[in-house]
């Protein structure tokens, strides 16, 4: 198993950062032919998610969606005022899984990888695992 | 890692597919006795989860629950209109991971494996890594 | 791929329940120095997810939006009545994947590992696997 950290900086609370370009530099270097990585984010409030990278309107449309599924409930009790988004955290999740073959992620063609911000603006690292 | 693409077609709009099968005969023939199966949906309207098979109202409330959870909203901007669908493929997630011990799938007595099509009906792939 | 069963018990229909020292002891045990975990709930009305194990609000919180993104529709068909415990398990999932390096789970600062009771209570199992 090979780790490494990549960093990522969102500039607003919610946002989808691309980081499948990095995912395949870390896929590249390892010189992996057969065998699959890991994406891992060590944050509570964030989450990865495989998703259209094609039109920028799907990431947009769905973090409005995920702003109605999760809303600021007056019940909450954690005084930090974030449940909303350690909400998103568990239900798009903070680990992907991807295939890797003849030394490419086993990506669809509209598939990228986006790190989900849901409490930002932060500096936030993600952790990669190839074996 | 053994990989293999195994083919679905939908026949609706949302539509839960019952791989279970499919999958276990992908087990049995890649004689692999103790590891784990990685099932990757490559699509973005689409995804794969494991849930009852036991009764088929199980799937169908899963459904009727997840149109409710992602509706159609007059605010999204992806011109396909098929925005729901983005962000199911997101909540639910397009792979799932289970373990292989003594050649067979480490499924709970009433798991199934189901490919989840939100945006069909169309023909889909599905693919299997194990290792 | 060295497999272990460990059990939990619920005491409400709802309840998440903080099982971090149990994977930890499990990876102690393995020896394994780098690698990687997978947690594996075999039931359909329960899940694994990761999050804040620091104030017990978090789950809470989580747990209280979790009622709100799926609750009981008049239109489930499941007898059982429990198809709102069905919907969490899939939107939350059923598995999670923590990699191992240096002998530790690559948790963040933040991060527990939580078994989440949707049908409750109940005696549930938990499968772990590491390689």
């Amino acid at each position: 198993m090979k780790i490494e950290q990549i960093n990522v900086s969102s500039s607003k609370r919610e946002e989808f950062i691309d980081i499948t370009h990095k995912v395949k530099n870390f896929v590249n270097e390892s010189k992996i032919i057969n065998g699959k990585i890991t994406i891992y984010v060590p944050h509570t409030t964030a989450a990865v998610t495989i998703n259209e990278n094609a039109d920028p309107s799907v990431p947009h449309d769905i973090t409005l969606a995920l702003n109605k599924i999760s809303p600021h409930l007056a019940q909450f009790r954690h005084l930090e005022g974030n449940s909303d988004a350690h909400t998103k955290s568990t239900i798009v999740g903070c680990s992907q899984e991807i295939l890797i073959s003849n030394g490419n992620l086993v990506l669809g063609t509209w598939q990228g990888i986006f790190f989900c911000e849901f409490d930002g603006p932060r500096n936030r690292k993600i952790i990669l695992g190839i074996a």
